[in-house]
């Protein structure tokens, strides 16, 4: 499995990833699944992935045209005119590579699908946020929906659904998305550090703060220890329940 | 879906379930998904379901013998000397029930499978807890593994399992549950209230304080809306994050 979050607030988008990729449990490694894009100036596009890990592989080389020759290179995203038309193409493009599978008759356990994060802003428009289905449909984010996630979806939500601020700072948010992957990787074999992060500022046209929280990194480390208190005392200042003596 | 726990306490047990089923989105409704059953200063038993409602109606039905004439029933579960003997029969009964409905060559799109929880204590043993699976085989709690949790578990484990402490009060395991269930109703559609929670008081040998939350209970209320304030509080106490300001 996988945990992807992108976060859209006033100040810009956060997107963070895990790293961990298995075939059953005794095949697992680390593997990147966030890749950034840049114009500078002009445009800044983030793509994290989830599902098949031939598929999202195969995504990624066909968007950045690793069928061509090394000097003919570029990006295909980097051509389109607006984040929507992106969207098109990275949906219409997974599509394709899911079809592929199934033409050649490919038969597995596991299916080839896969979804994506598509994130970033195109001068002259709005950062936003696109989740991408496997079919290759795609929905944007909005104020009602302000985040997007993907794979191993359910354990980290709660506490992004109550403490998600639009308002929030970028510090913040990787605290916030800290303790929803810490909750995460505590509950799922499947979820595992390191985890990537990047931060895009609005209206920067330019990759962002963009660092790995490795396992052995001493703020992880103290959020994953602190938090079992802080929830525990969170929870100590509700209400009390009083039992009917009856 | 639905969601069930069952805690071991130092003091006892606690169990709580939700009431929502639904077939589809507009199929919905509410259903008692625990079951109490004492034989006074002898044993006291209770059952929580998941999975399909005619499995575990079926399971209940069988347990409780009414497929025999008024008159003539006991349910059967009582008759047992212990409580492996109870998790036995009511897993046996389960696996024939699922396995009667495959036989019948019914077909579905939605399986018939389910699964239990199961806790109580009988005279001359301890309190303890089963997790019954549709198999018919099951687990028994232990001092690592100390709840169990069946349906739409994900949402509502990371608060168990950081914030459950063995020695803590009925009153403190109810305000736990009732923010877990809290956490798993804003997240996901097929769990709903009201909520029936059962707490078995150690060497009582008796079905203790039974109560339904219903959907308008002032107290889940004040959990619900107290909870997003208590995680932001608790998400500000822990360390910051410093953005490398290169």
């Amino acid at each position: 499995m996988t945990y992807c979050v992108g976060l859209k607030l006033n100040d810009g988008l956060v997107f963070m990833s895990d790293t961990r990729t298995n075939a059953g449990l005794d095949n697992f490694s680390i593997t990147k699944k966030m890749f950034t894009y840049e114009v500078e100036g002009e445009r800044a596009i983030t793509l994290m992935t989830a599902g098949n890990l031939a598929t999202t592989q195969a995504l990624i080389s066909l968007l950045e045209e690793r069928s061509k020759a090394p000097s003919e290179r570029n990006p295909t995203i980097l051509e389109q005119p607006t984040m929507f038309q992106v969207a098109r193409l990275v949906g219409s493009t997974l599509k394709e590579v899911i079809e592929d599978s199934r033409l050649e008759g490919q038969t597995s356990t596991s299916s080839f699908k896969a979804s994506v994060i598509l994130g970033g802003q195109i001068k002259g428009g709005a950062p936003t946020l696109f989740l991408i289905y496997p079919e290759g449909n795609f929905i944007e984010v909005t104020d009602d929906a302000p985040f997007f996630q993907i794979g191993e979806t359910k354990y980290g939500k709660p506490i992004l659904v109550r403490a998600y601020d639009p308002e929030m700072n970028f510090e913040d948010a990787i605290r916030l998305l800290t303790v929803s992957f810490d909750s995460t990787i505590k509950a799922n074999l499947s979820v595992g550090l390191p985890l990537d992060f990047h931060i895009y500022a609005q209206d920067s046209f330019a990759v962002g703060a963009h660092t790995r929280i490795e396992a052995d990194n001493p703020y992880y480390a103290s959020i994953s220890e602190s938090w079992g208190d802080a929830l525990s005392n969170a929870l100590a200042q509700l209400p009390s329940y009083t039992l009917d003596p009856s």
